[in-house]
């Protein structure tokens, strides 16, 4: 998560970066678009469509209210467009670049189709802008996107296992049972129901009315599923521990590192003095020895 | 747990430390509601009352007995509340300030509306007053209140996805499948049995009798509820692994600034060596100068 | 893991170590029921037993031959007790001090009482030796055992919840819900079933068609158990960390501690170098001091 | 992971390093067998037979089409034999000696198998040579299997469980239960159901009819395999957890050695300096006495 937050916060720098040679105006713009009080009157008209969109659900109210409701909607979708377009013309090509502000696009985009087309539920799509308006949230969903390549590799393996499960279901009780292994699309369907553990039981006594040994298949199915789905989790948490591992490898490094330093300039201090002995010695020998001479001729 | 366990001594410590000042009958009352035996006493108490109101439940014994357990039960209710009404006289405005506390006062107050009002089954809310009593309980439940903020914002992303779900599946299935998606609030109730995987196969059978692709509504949000659930967990973890990994490398930076004290001091005496040899090297030249000076005088 | 094995150890240590002081022909005894061949023996003859009894559960098979399964059962019976006689005579006092020993004593004798009462079921548990005879077993089974401190006092937490949700549940719903909330005992069991989330919506949604706010109840139950549950998983991970963490942290004092050593011998020398050099130049002072007078002396 | 990672370029290096002393051709075949052009080609085979098998299950394509599909499949089973045979003719012995070989050689003979008699499912088997081709999925597949031995004990552990349960079990319910509890094997499966924790409530509840404290069996079963199930679980992330502690506690050993090393060296010349200003010092005391010999000599 820590590598999220940080990812967030370099992210918002590069905004404030870029934002040199451009417009006063449009500088102004980028400065009032990143104002506590317009993100959180946004926030606010989120939560409030969020409401609206609930409201619209319930039959009495909802229909008894639909157009004020429908005129409500409509408001809010053309907020979020407006603040969408500002976006877009404060920050142009860099709006492009920034995973969040293309989330944003994407979502509001699909909800103006929802508005005008059968897809109205689609129109929803337009809360989870709460994300981008929320940093917590934003870290959050971050981790969990940046879970997601570490667990893959298991998740294809998951499904390689599927799969070959639903090839074997549909060949041997897709004659007998086709509501459960018709075909590939209904094995897998029926194979990801008891991939959940919910009703496994009732499949496979269904199953086992017309071949006796399925038991066989269900059981070797929920273990290899099972085990395959707990290393899913082990794999997440490793990686984390491995993370944190490697900081700390590495904080030990570096601190070492400083130590030996530190010796290294007592090693070079005590070799300095070695030397100098040896001066002072070839220096007082030298002295001496003059001074002998000196004194024996002295002497003499 | 480590963290809540301190956080518990300190509290005890305070308690004790703001007792100067205070009339000697109120330190003595503060040391009678603090003894083994207050305490122990409480514990069974509460112990008792758990079991009558077990026995309360019981068609048979329960009304045979009501008169008698009745009784039993005010008994109990007049005791915690007279425990409660001394410990507050005794700790005035630090009662208030102490978590556990306002926990008892909370609990103890709802089971006295609890006793006469309808809501009689709150009574039992006393029972929780153990958690008071007993440490190890204070402490695991403050480990568990504690895990609660690490894991909030996780709680916040599966909120706003069972919303979003709901309102797509109230728009989609309402009209059809009024018992399970027929408002927003059927719907989020429908979508968290489905989250706990109970019966989610039986809700998506009924559904697809309408609409062919309910399927994917279903296994897309299995599937994304589970994940999230699933990094929730990963979260607590975390923390913990984190939590202790900080600690060592706080430990390891701790060690190795002693140890870079101790190579400071060895490299301070080292350079006092260099002067003292450098001092001795210039006195031993003077003196030798100066001694062939005199000799070669005495030469002369 | 690790500890459990060393306990283990320990104690096979112990045993030889009190061997002193005993006649010969039972360390003899010992030596023969420690060897590797009396111990496969026996291993076989466990997993023979464990067949039969599993042979015996047939109805074709388990009535035809019911007088040798009967013989087979009293053949491995007594084989075991005569082993357990031999064991306690071969480590009297000892005997009843090993973990080991008691649970072999246990169910061996709860074999027998099953041998001859109607709970002929229990004859089994005589299985459960092989894990005594196991080394590796041994571990695991001491590895579960030691966890179960771990997560006592959380259980005792999870304990109390349901307690307290059945005494609500039991006055709330019990008069019209007598098979799921009759009483304190079915509420409790109930309230189990709802903690594995096996059936709970069948369970709620029975209650709901008399009380209209019991989802409230349910909810609340099936999100404060599986919180309470996971932290029961998140603590036993968190103790093998956190012992991890400090056997690192232990391992780093001492390696400090060691360098520290280390520096500390370099700076005593240093330190002396410091008082041979004062020492020398003090020397050098006098010896010149005397000279230039000599040498004076000599000039005159 | 990364130990399955470390052992699969191990493995691919001595493949290279044993080609000495192979004739040429033989050489070229290997290269040609490891490009990357060659394993990508059958890649795509393998994915092509995974879709051919797949729209093979589907009752209205699938048996208008049967004639093509046949064929088709012929053709990709000719081709993974005629890979796998010029596998074996290019390495010999060595192929026999490599786990993933053997997986190939393994899945596809009962391919074949499988092509010509009555389990035509097992024919899919044969999409499992996926794992070979990607080094990615080889490297998920080793974690798996080499996560197998560390859970391996307590999944003995639980089989005992199992095995004592269901002889419990058969010996109680056997006789009023026959489909759930009649012998020990629909014993067994009844219990891995009540393991998955799915629908154990239904199996209670039915054997709840005859024996009234069939609940104690039910819910110590689900708490002991639970439990048991939790510690496997506890096991994978713990020998991973104790693995990185090691690592770090040898790069701990490793850089303190160093840095001993580094100290050693400035001990081992201080102590020089010791001995040169213990010689220095001799030295000097033996000129300066000669000199005062000298001069006194001159003197007089």
């Amino acid at each position: 998560m820590a590598r999220s937050k940080k990812a967030d916060e370099k992210q918002a720098t590069l905004q404030l970066a870029e934002g040199q040679g451009v417009p006063p105006h449009v500088l102004k713009l980028r400065k009032f678009l990143q104002a506590r009080l317009f993100q959180n009157s946004i926030l606010i008209l989120i939560v409030m469509n969020a409401v609206s969109l609930g409201v619209e659900t319930m039959p009495g109210i909802g229909t008894e209210y639909a157009i004020p409701l429908l005129r409500l909607d409509t408001f809010f979708l053309t907020v979020f467009l407006i603040e969408l377009a500002l976006r877009i013309y404060a920050y142009r090509g860099q709006f492009f670049r920034n995973g969040w502000s293309i989330f944003d696009f994407v979502i509001i985009t699909i909800s103006v189709f929802g508005a005008f087309s059968v897809f109205r539920a689609f129109r929803v799509l337009r809360v989870l802008h709460l994300v981008t308006v929320l940093p917590r949230m934003r870290v959050v969903v971050s981790a969990l996107i940046d879970s997601i390549p570490g667990i893959m590799s298991v998740g294809v393996v998951l499904v390689l296992i599927l799969y070959v499960f639903a090839v074997i279901g549909s060949n041997m009780f897709g004659d007998d049972h086709t509501d459960l292994f018709g075909n590939i699309f209904t094995s897998m369907y029926t194979l990801f129901q008891v991939m959940t553990l919910e009703g496994w039981p009732d499949v496979a006594s269904q199953v086992a009315t017309t071949d006796r040994y399925s038991w066989i298949y269900f059981v070797a199915f929920v273990m290899i599923a099972t085990f395959t789905m707990l290393n899913l989790l082990v794999a997440i948490v490793v990686r984390v521990v491995e993370e944190d591992s490697n900081d700390l490898e590495g904080a030990l490094v570096r601190e070492n590192a400083d130590l030996r330093d530190e010796i290294h300039d007592v090693h070079r201090d005590v070799v300095q003095l070695q030397e100098m002995i040896s001066g002072m010695q070839r220096e007082m020998n030298t002295a001496l020895s003059d001074l002998t001479v000196e004194t024996r001729k002295a002497r003499d």
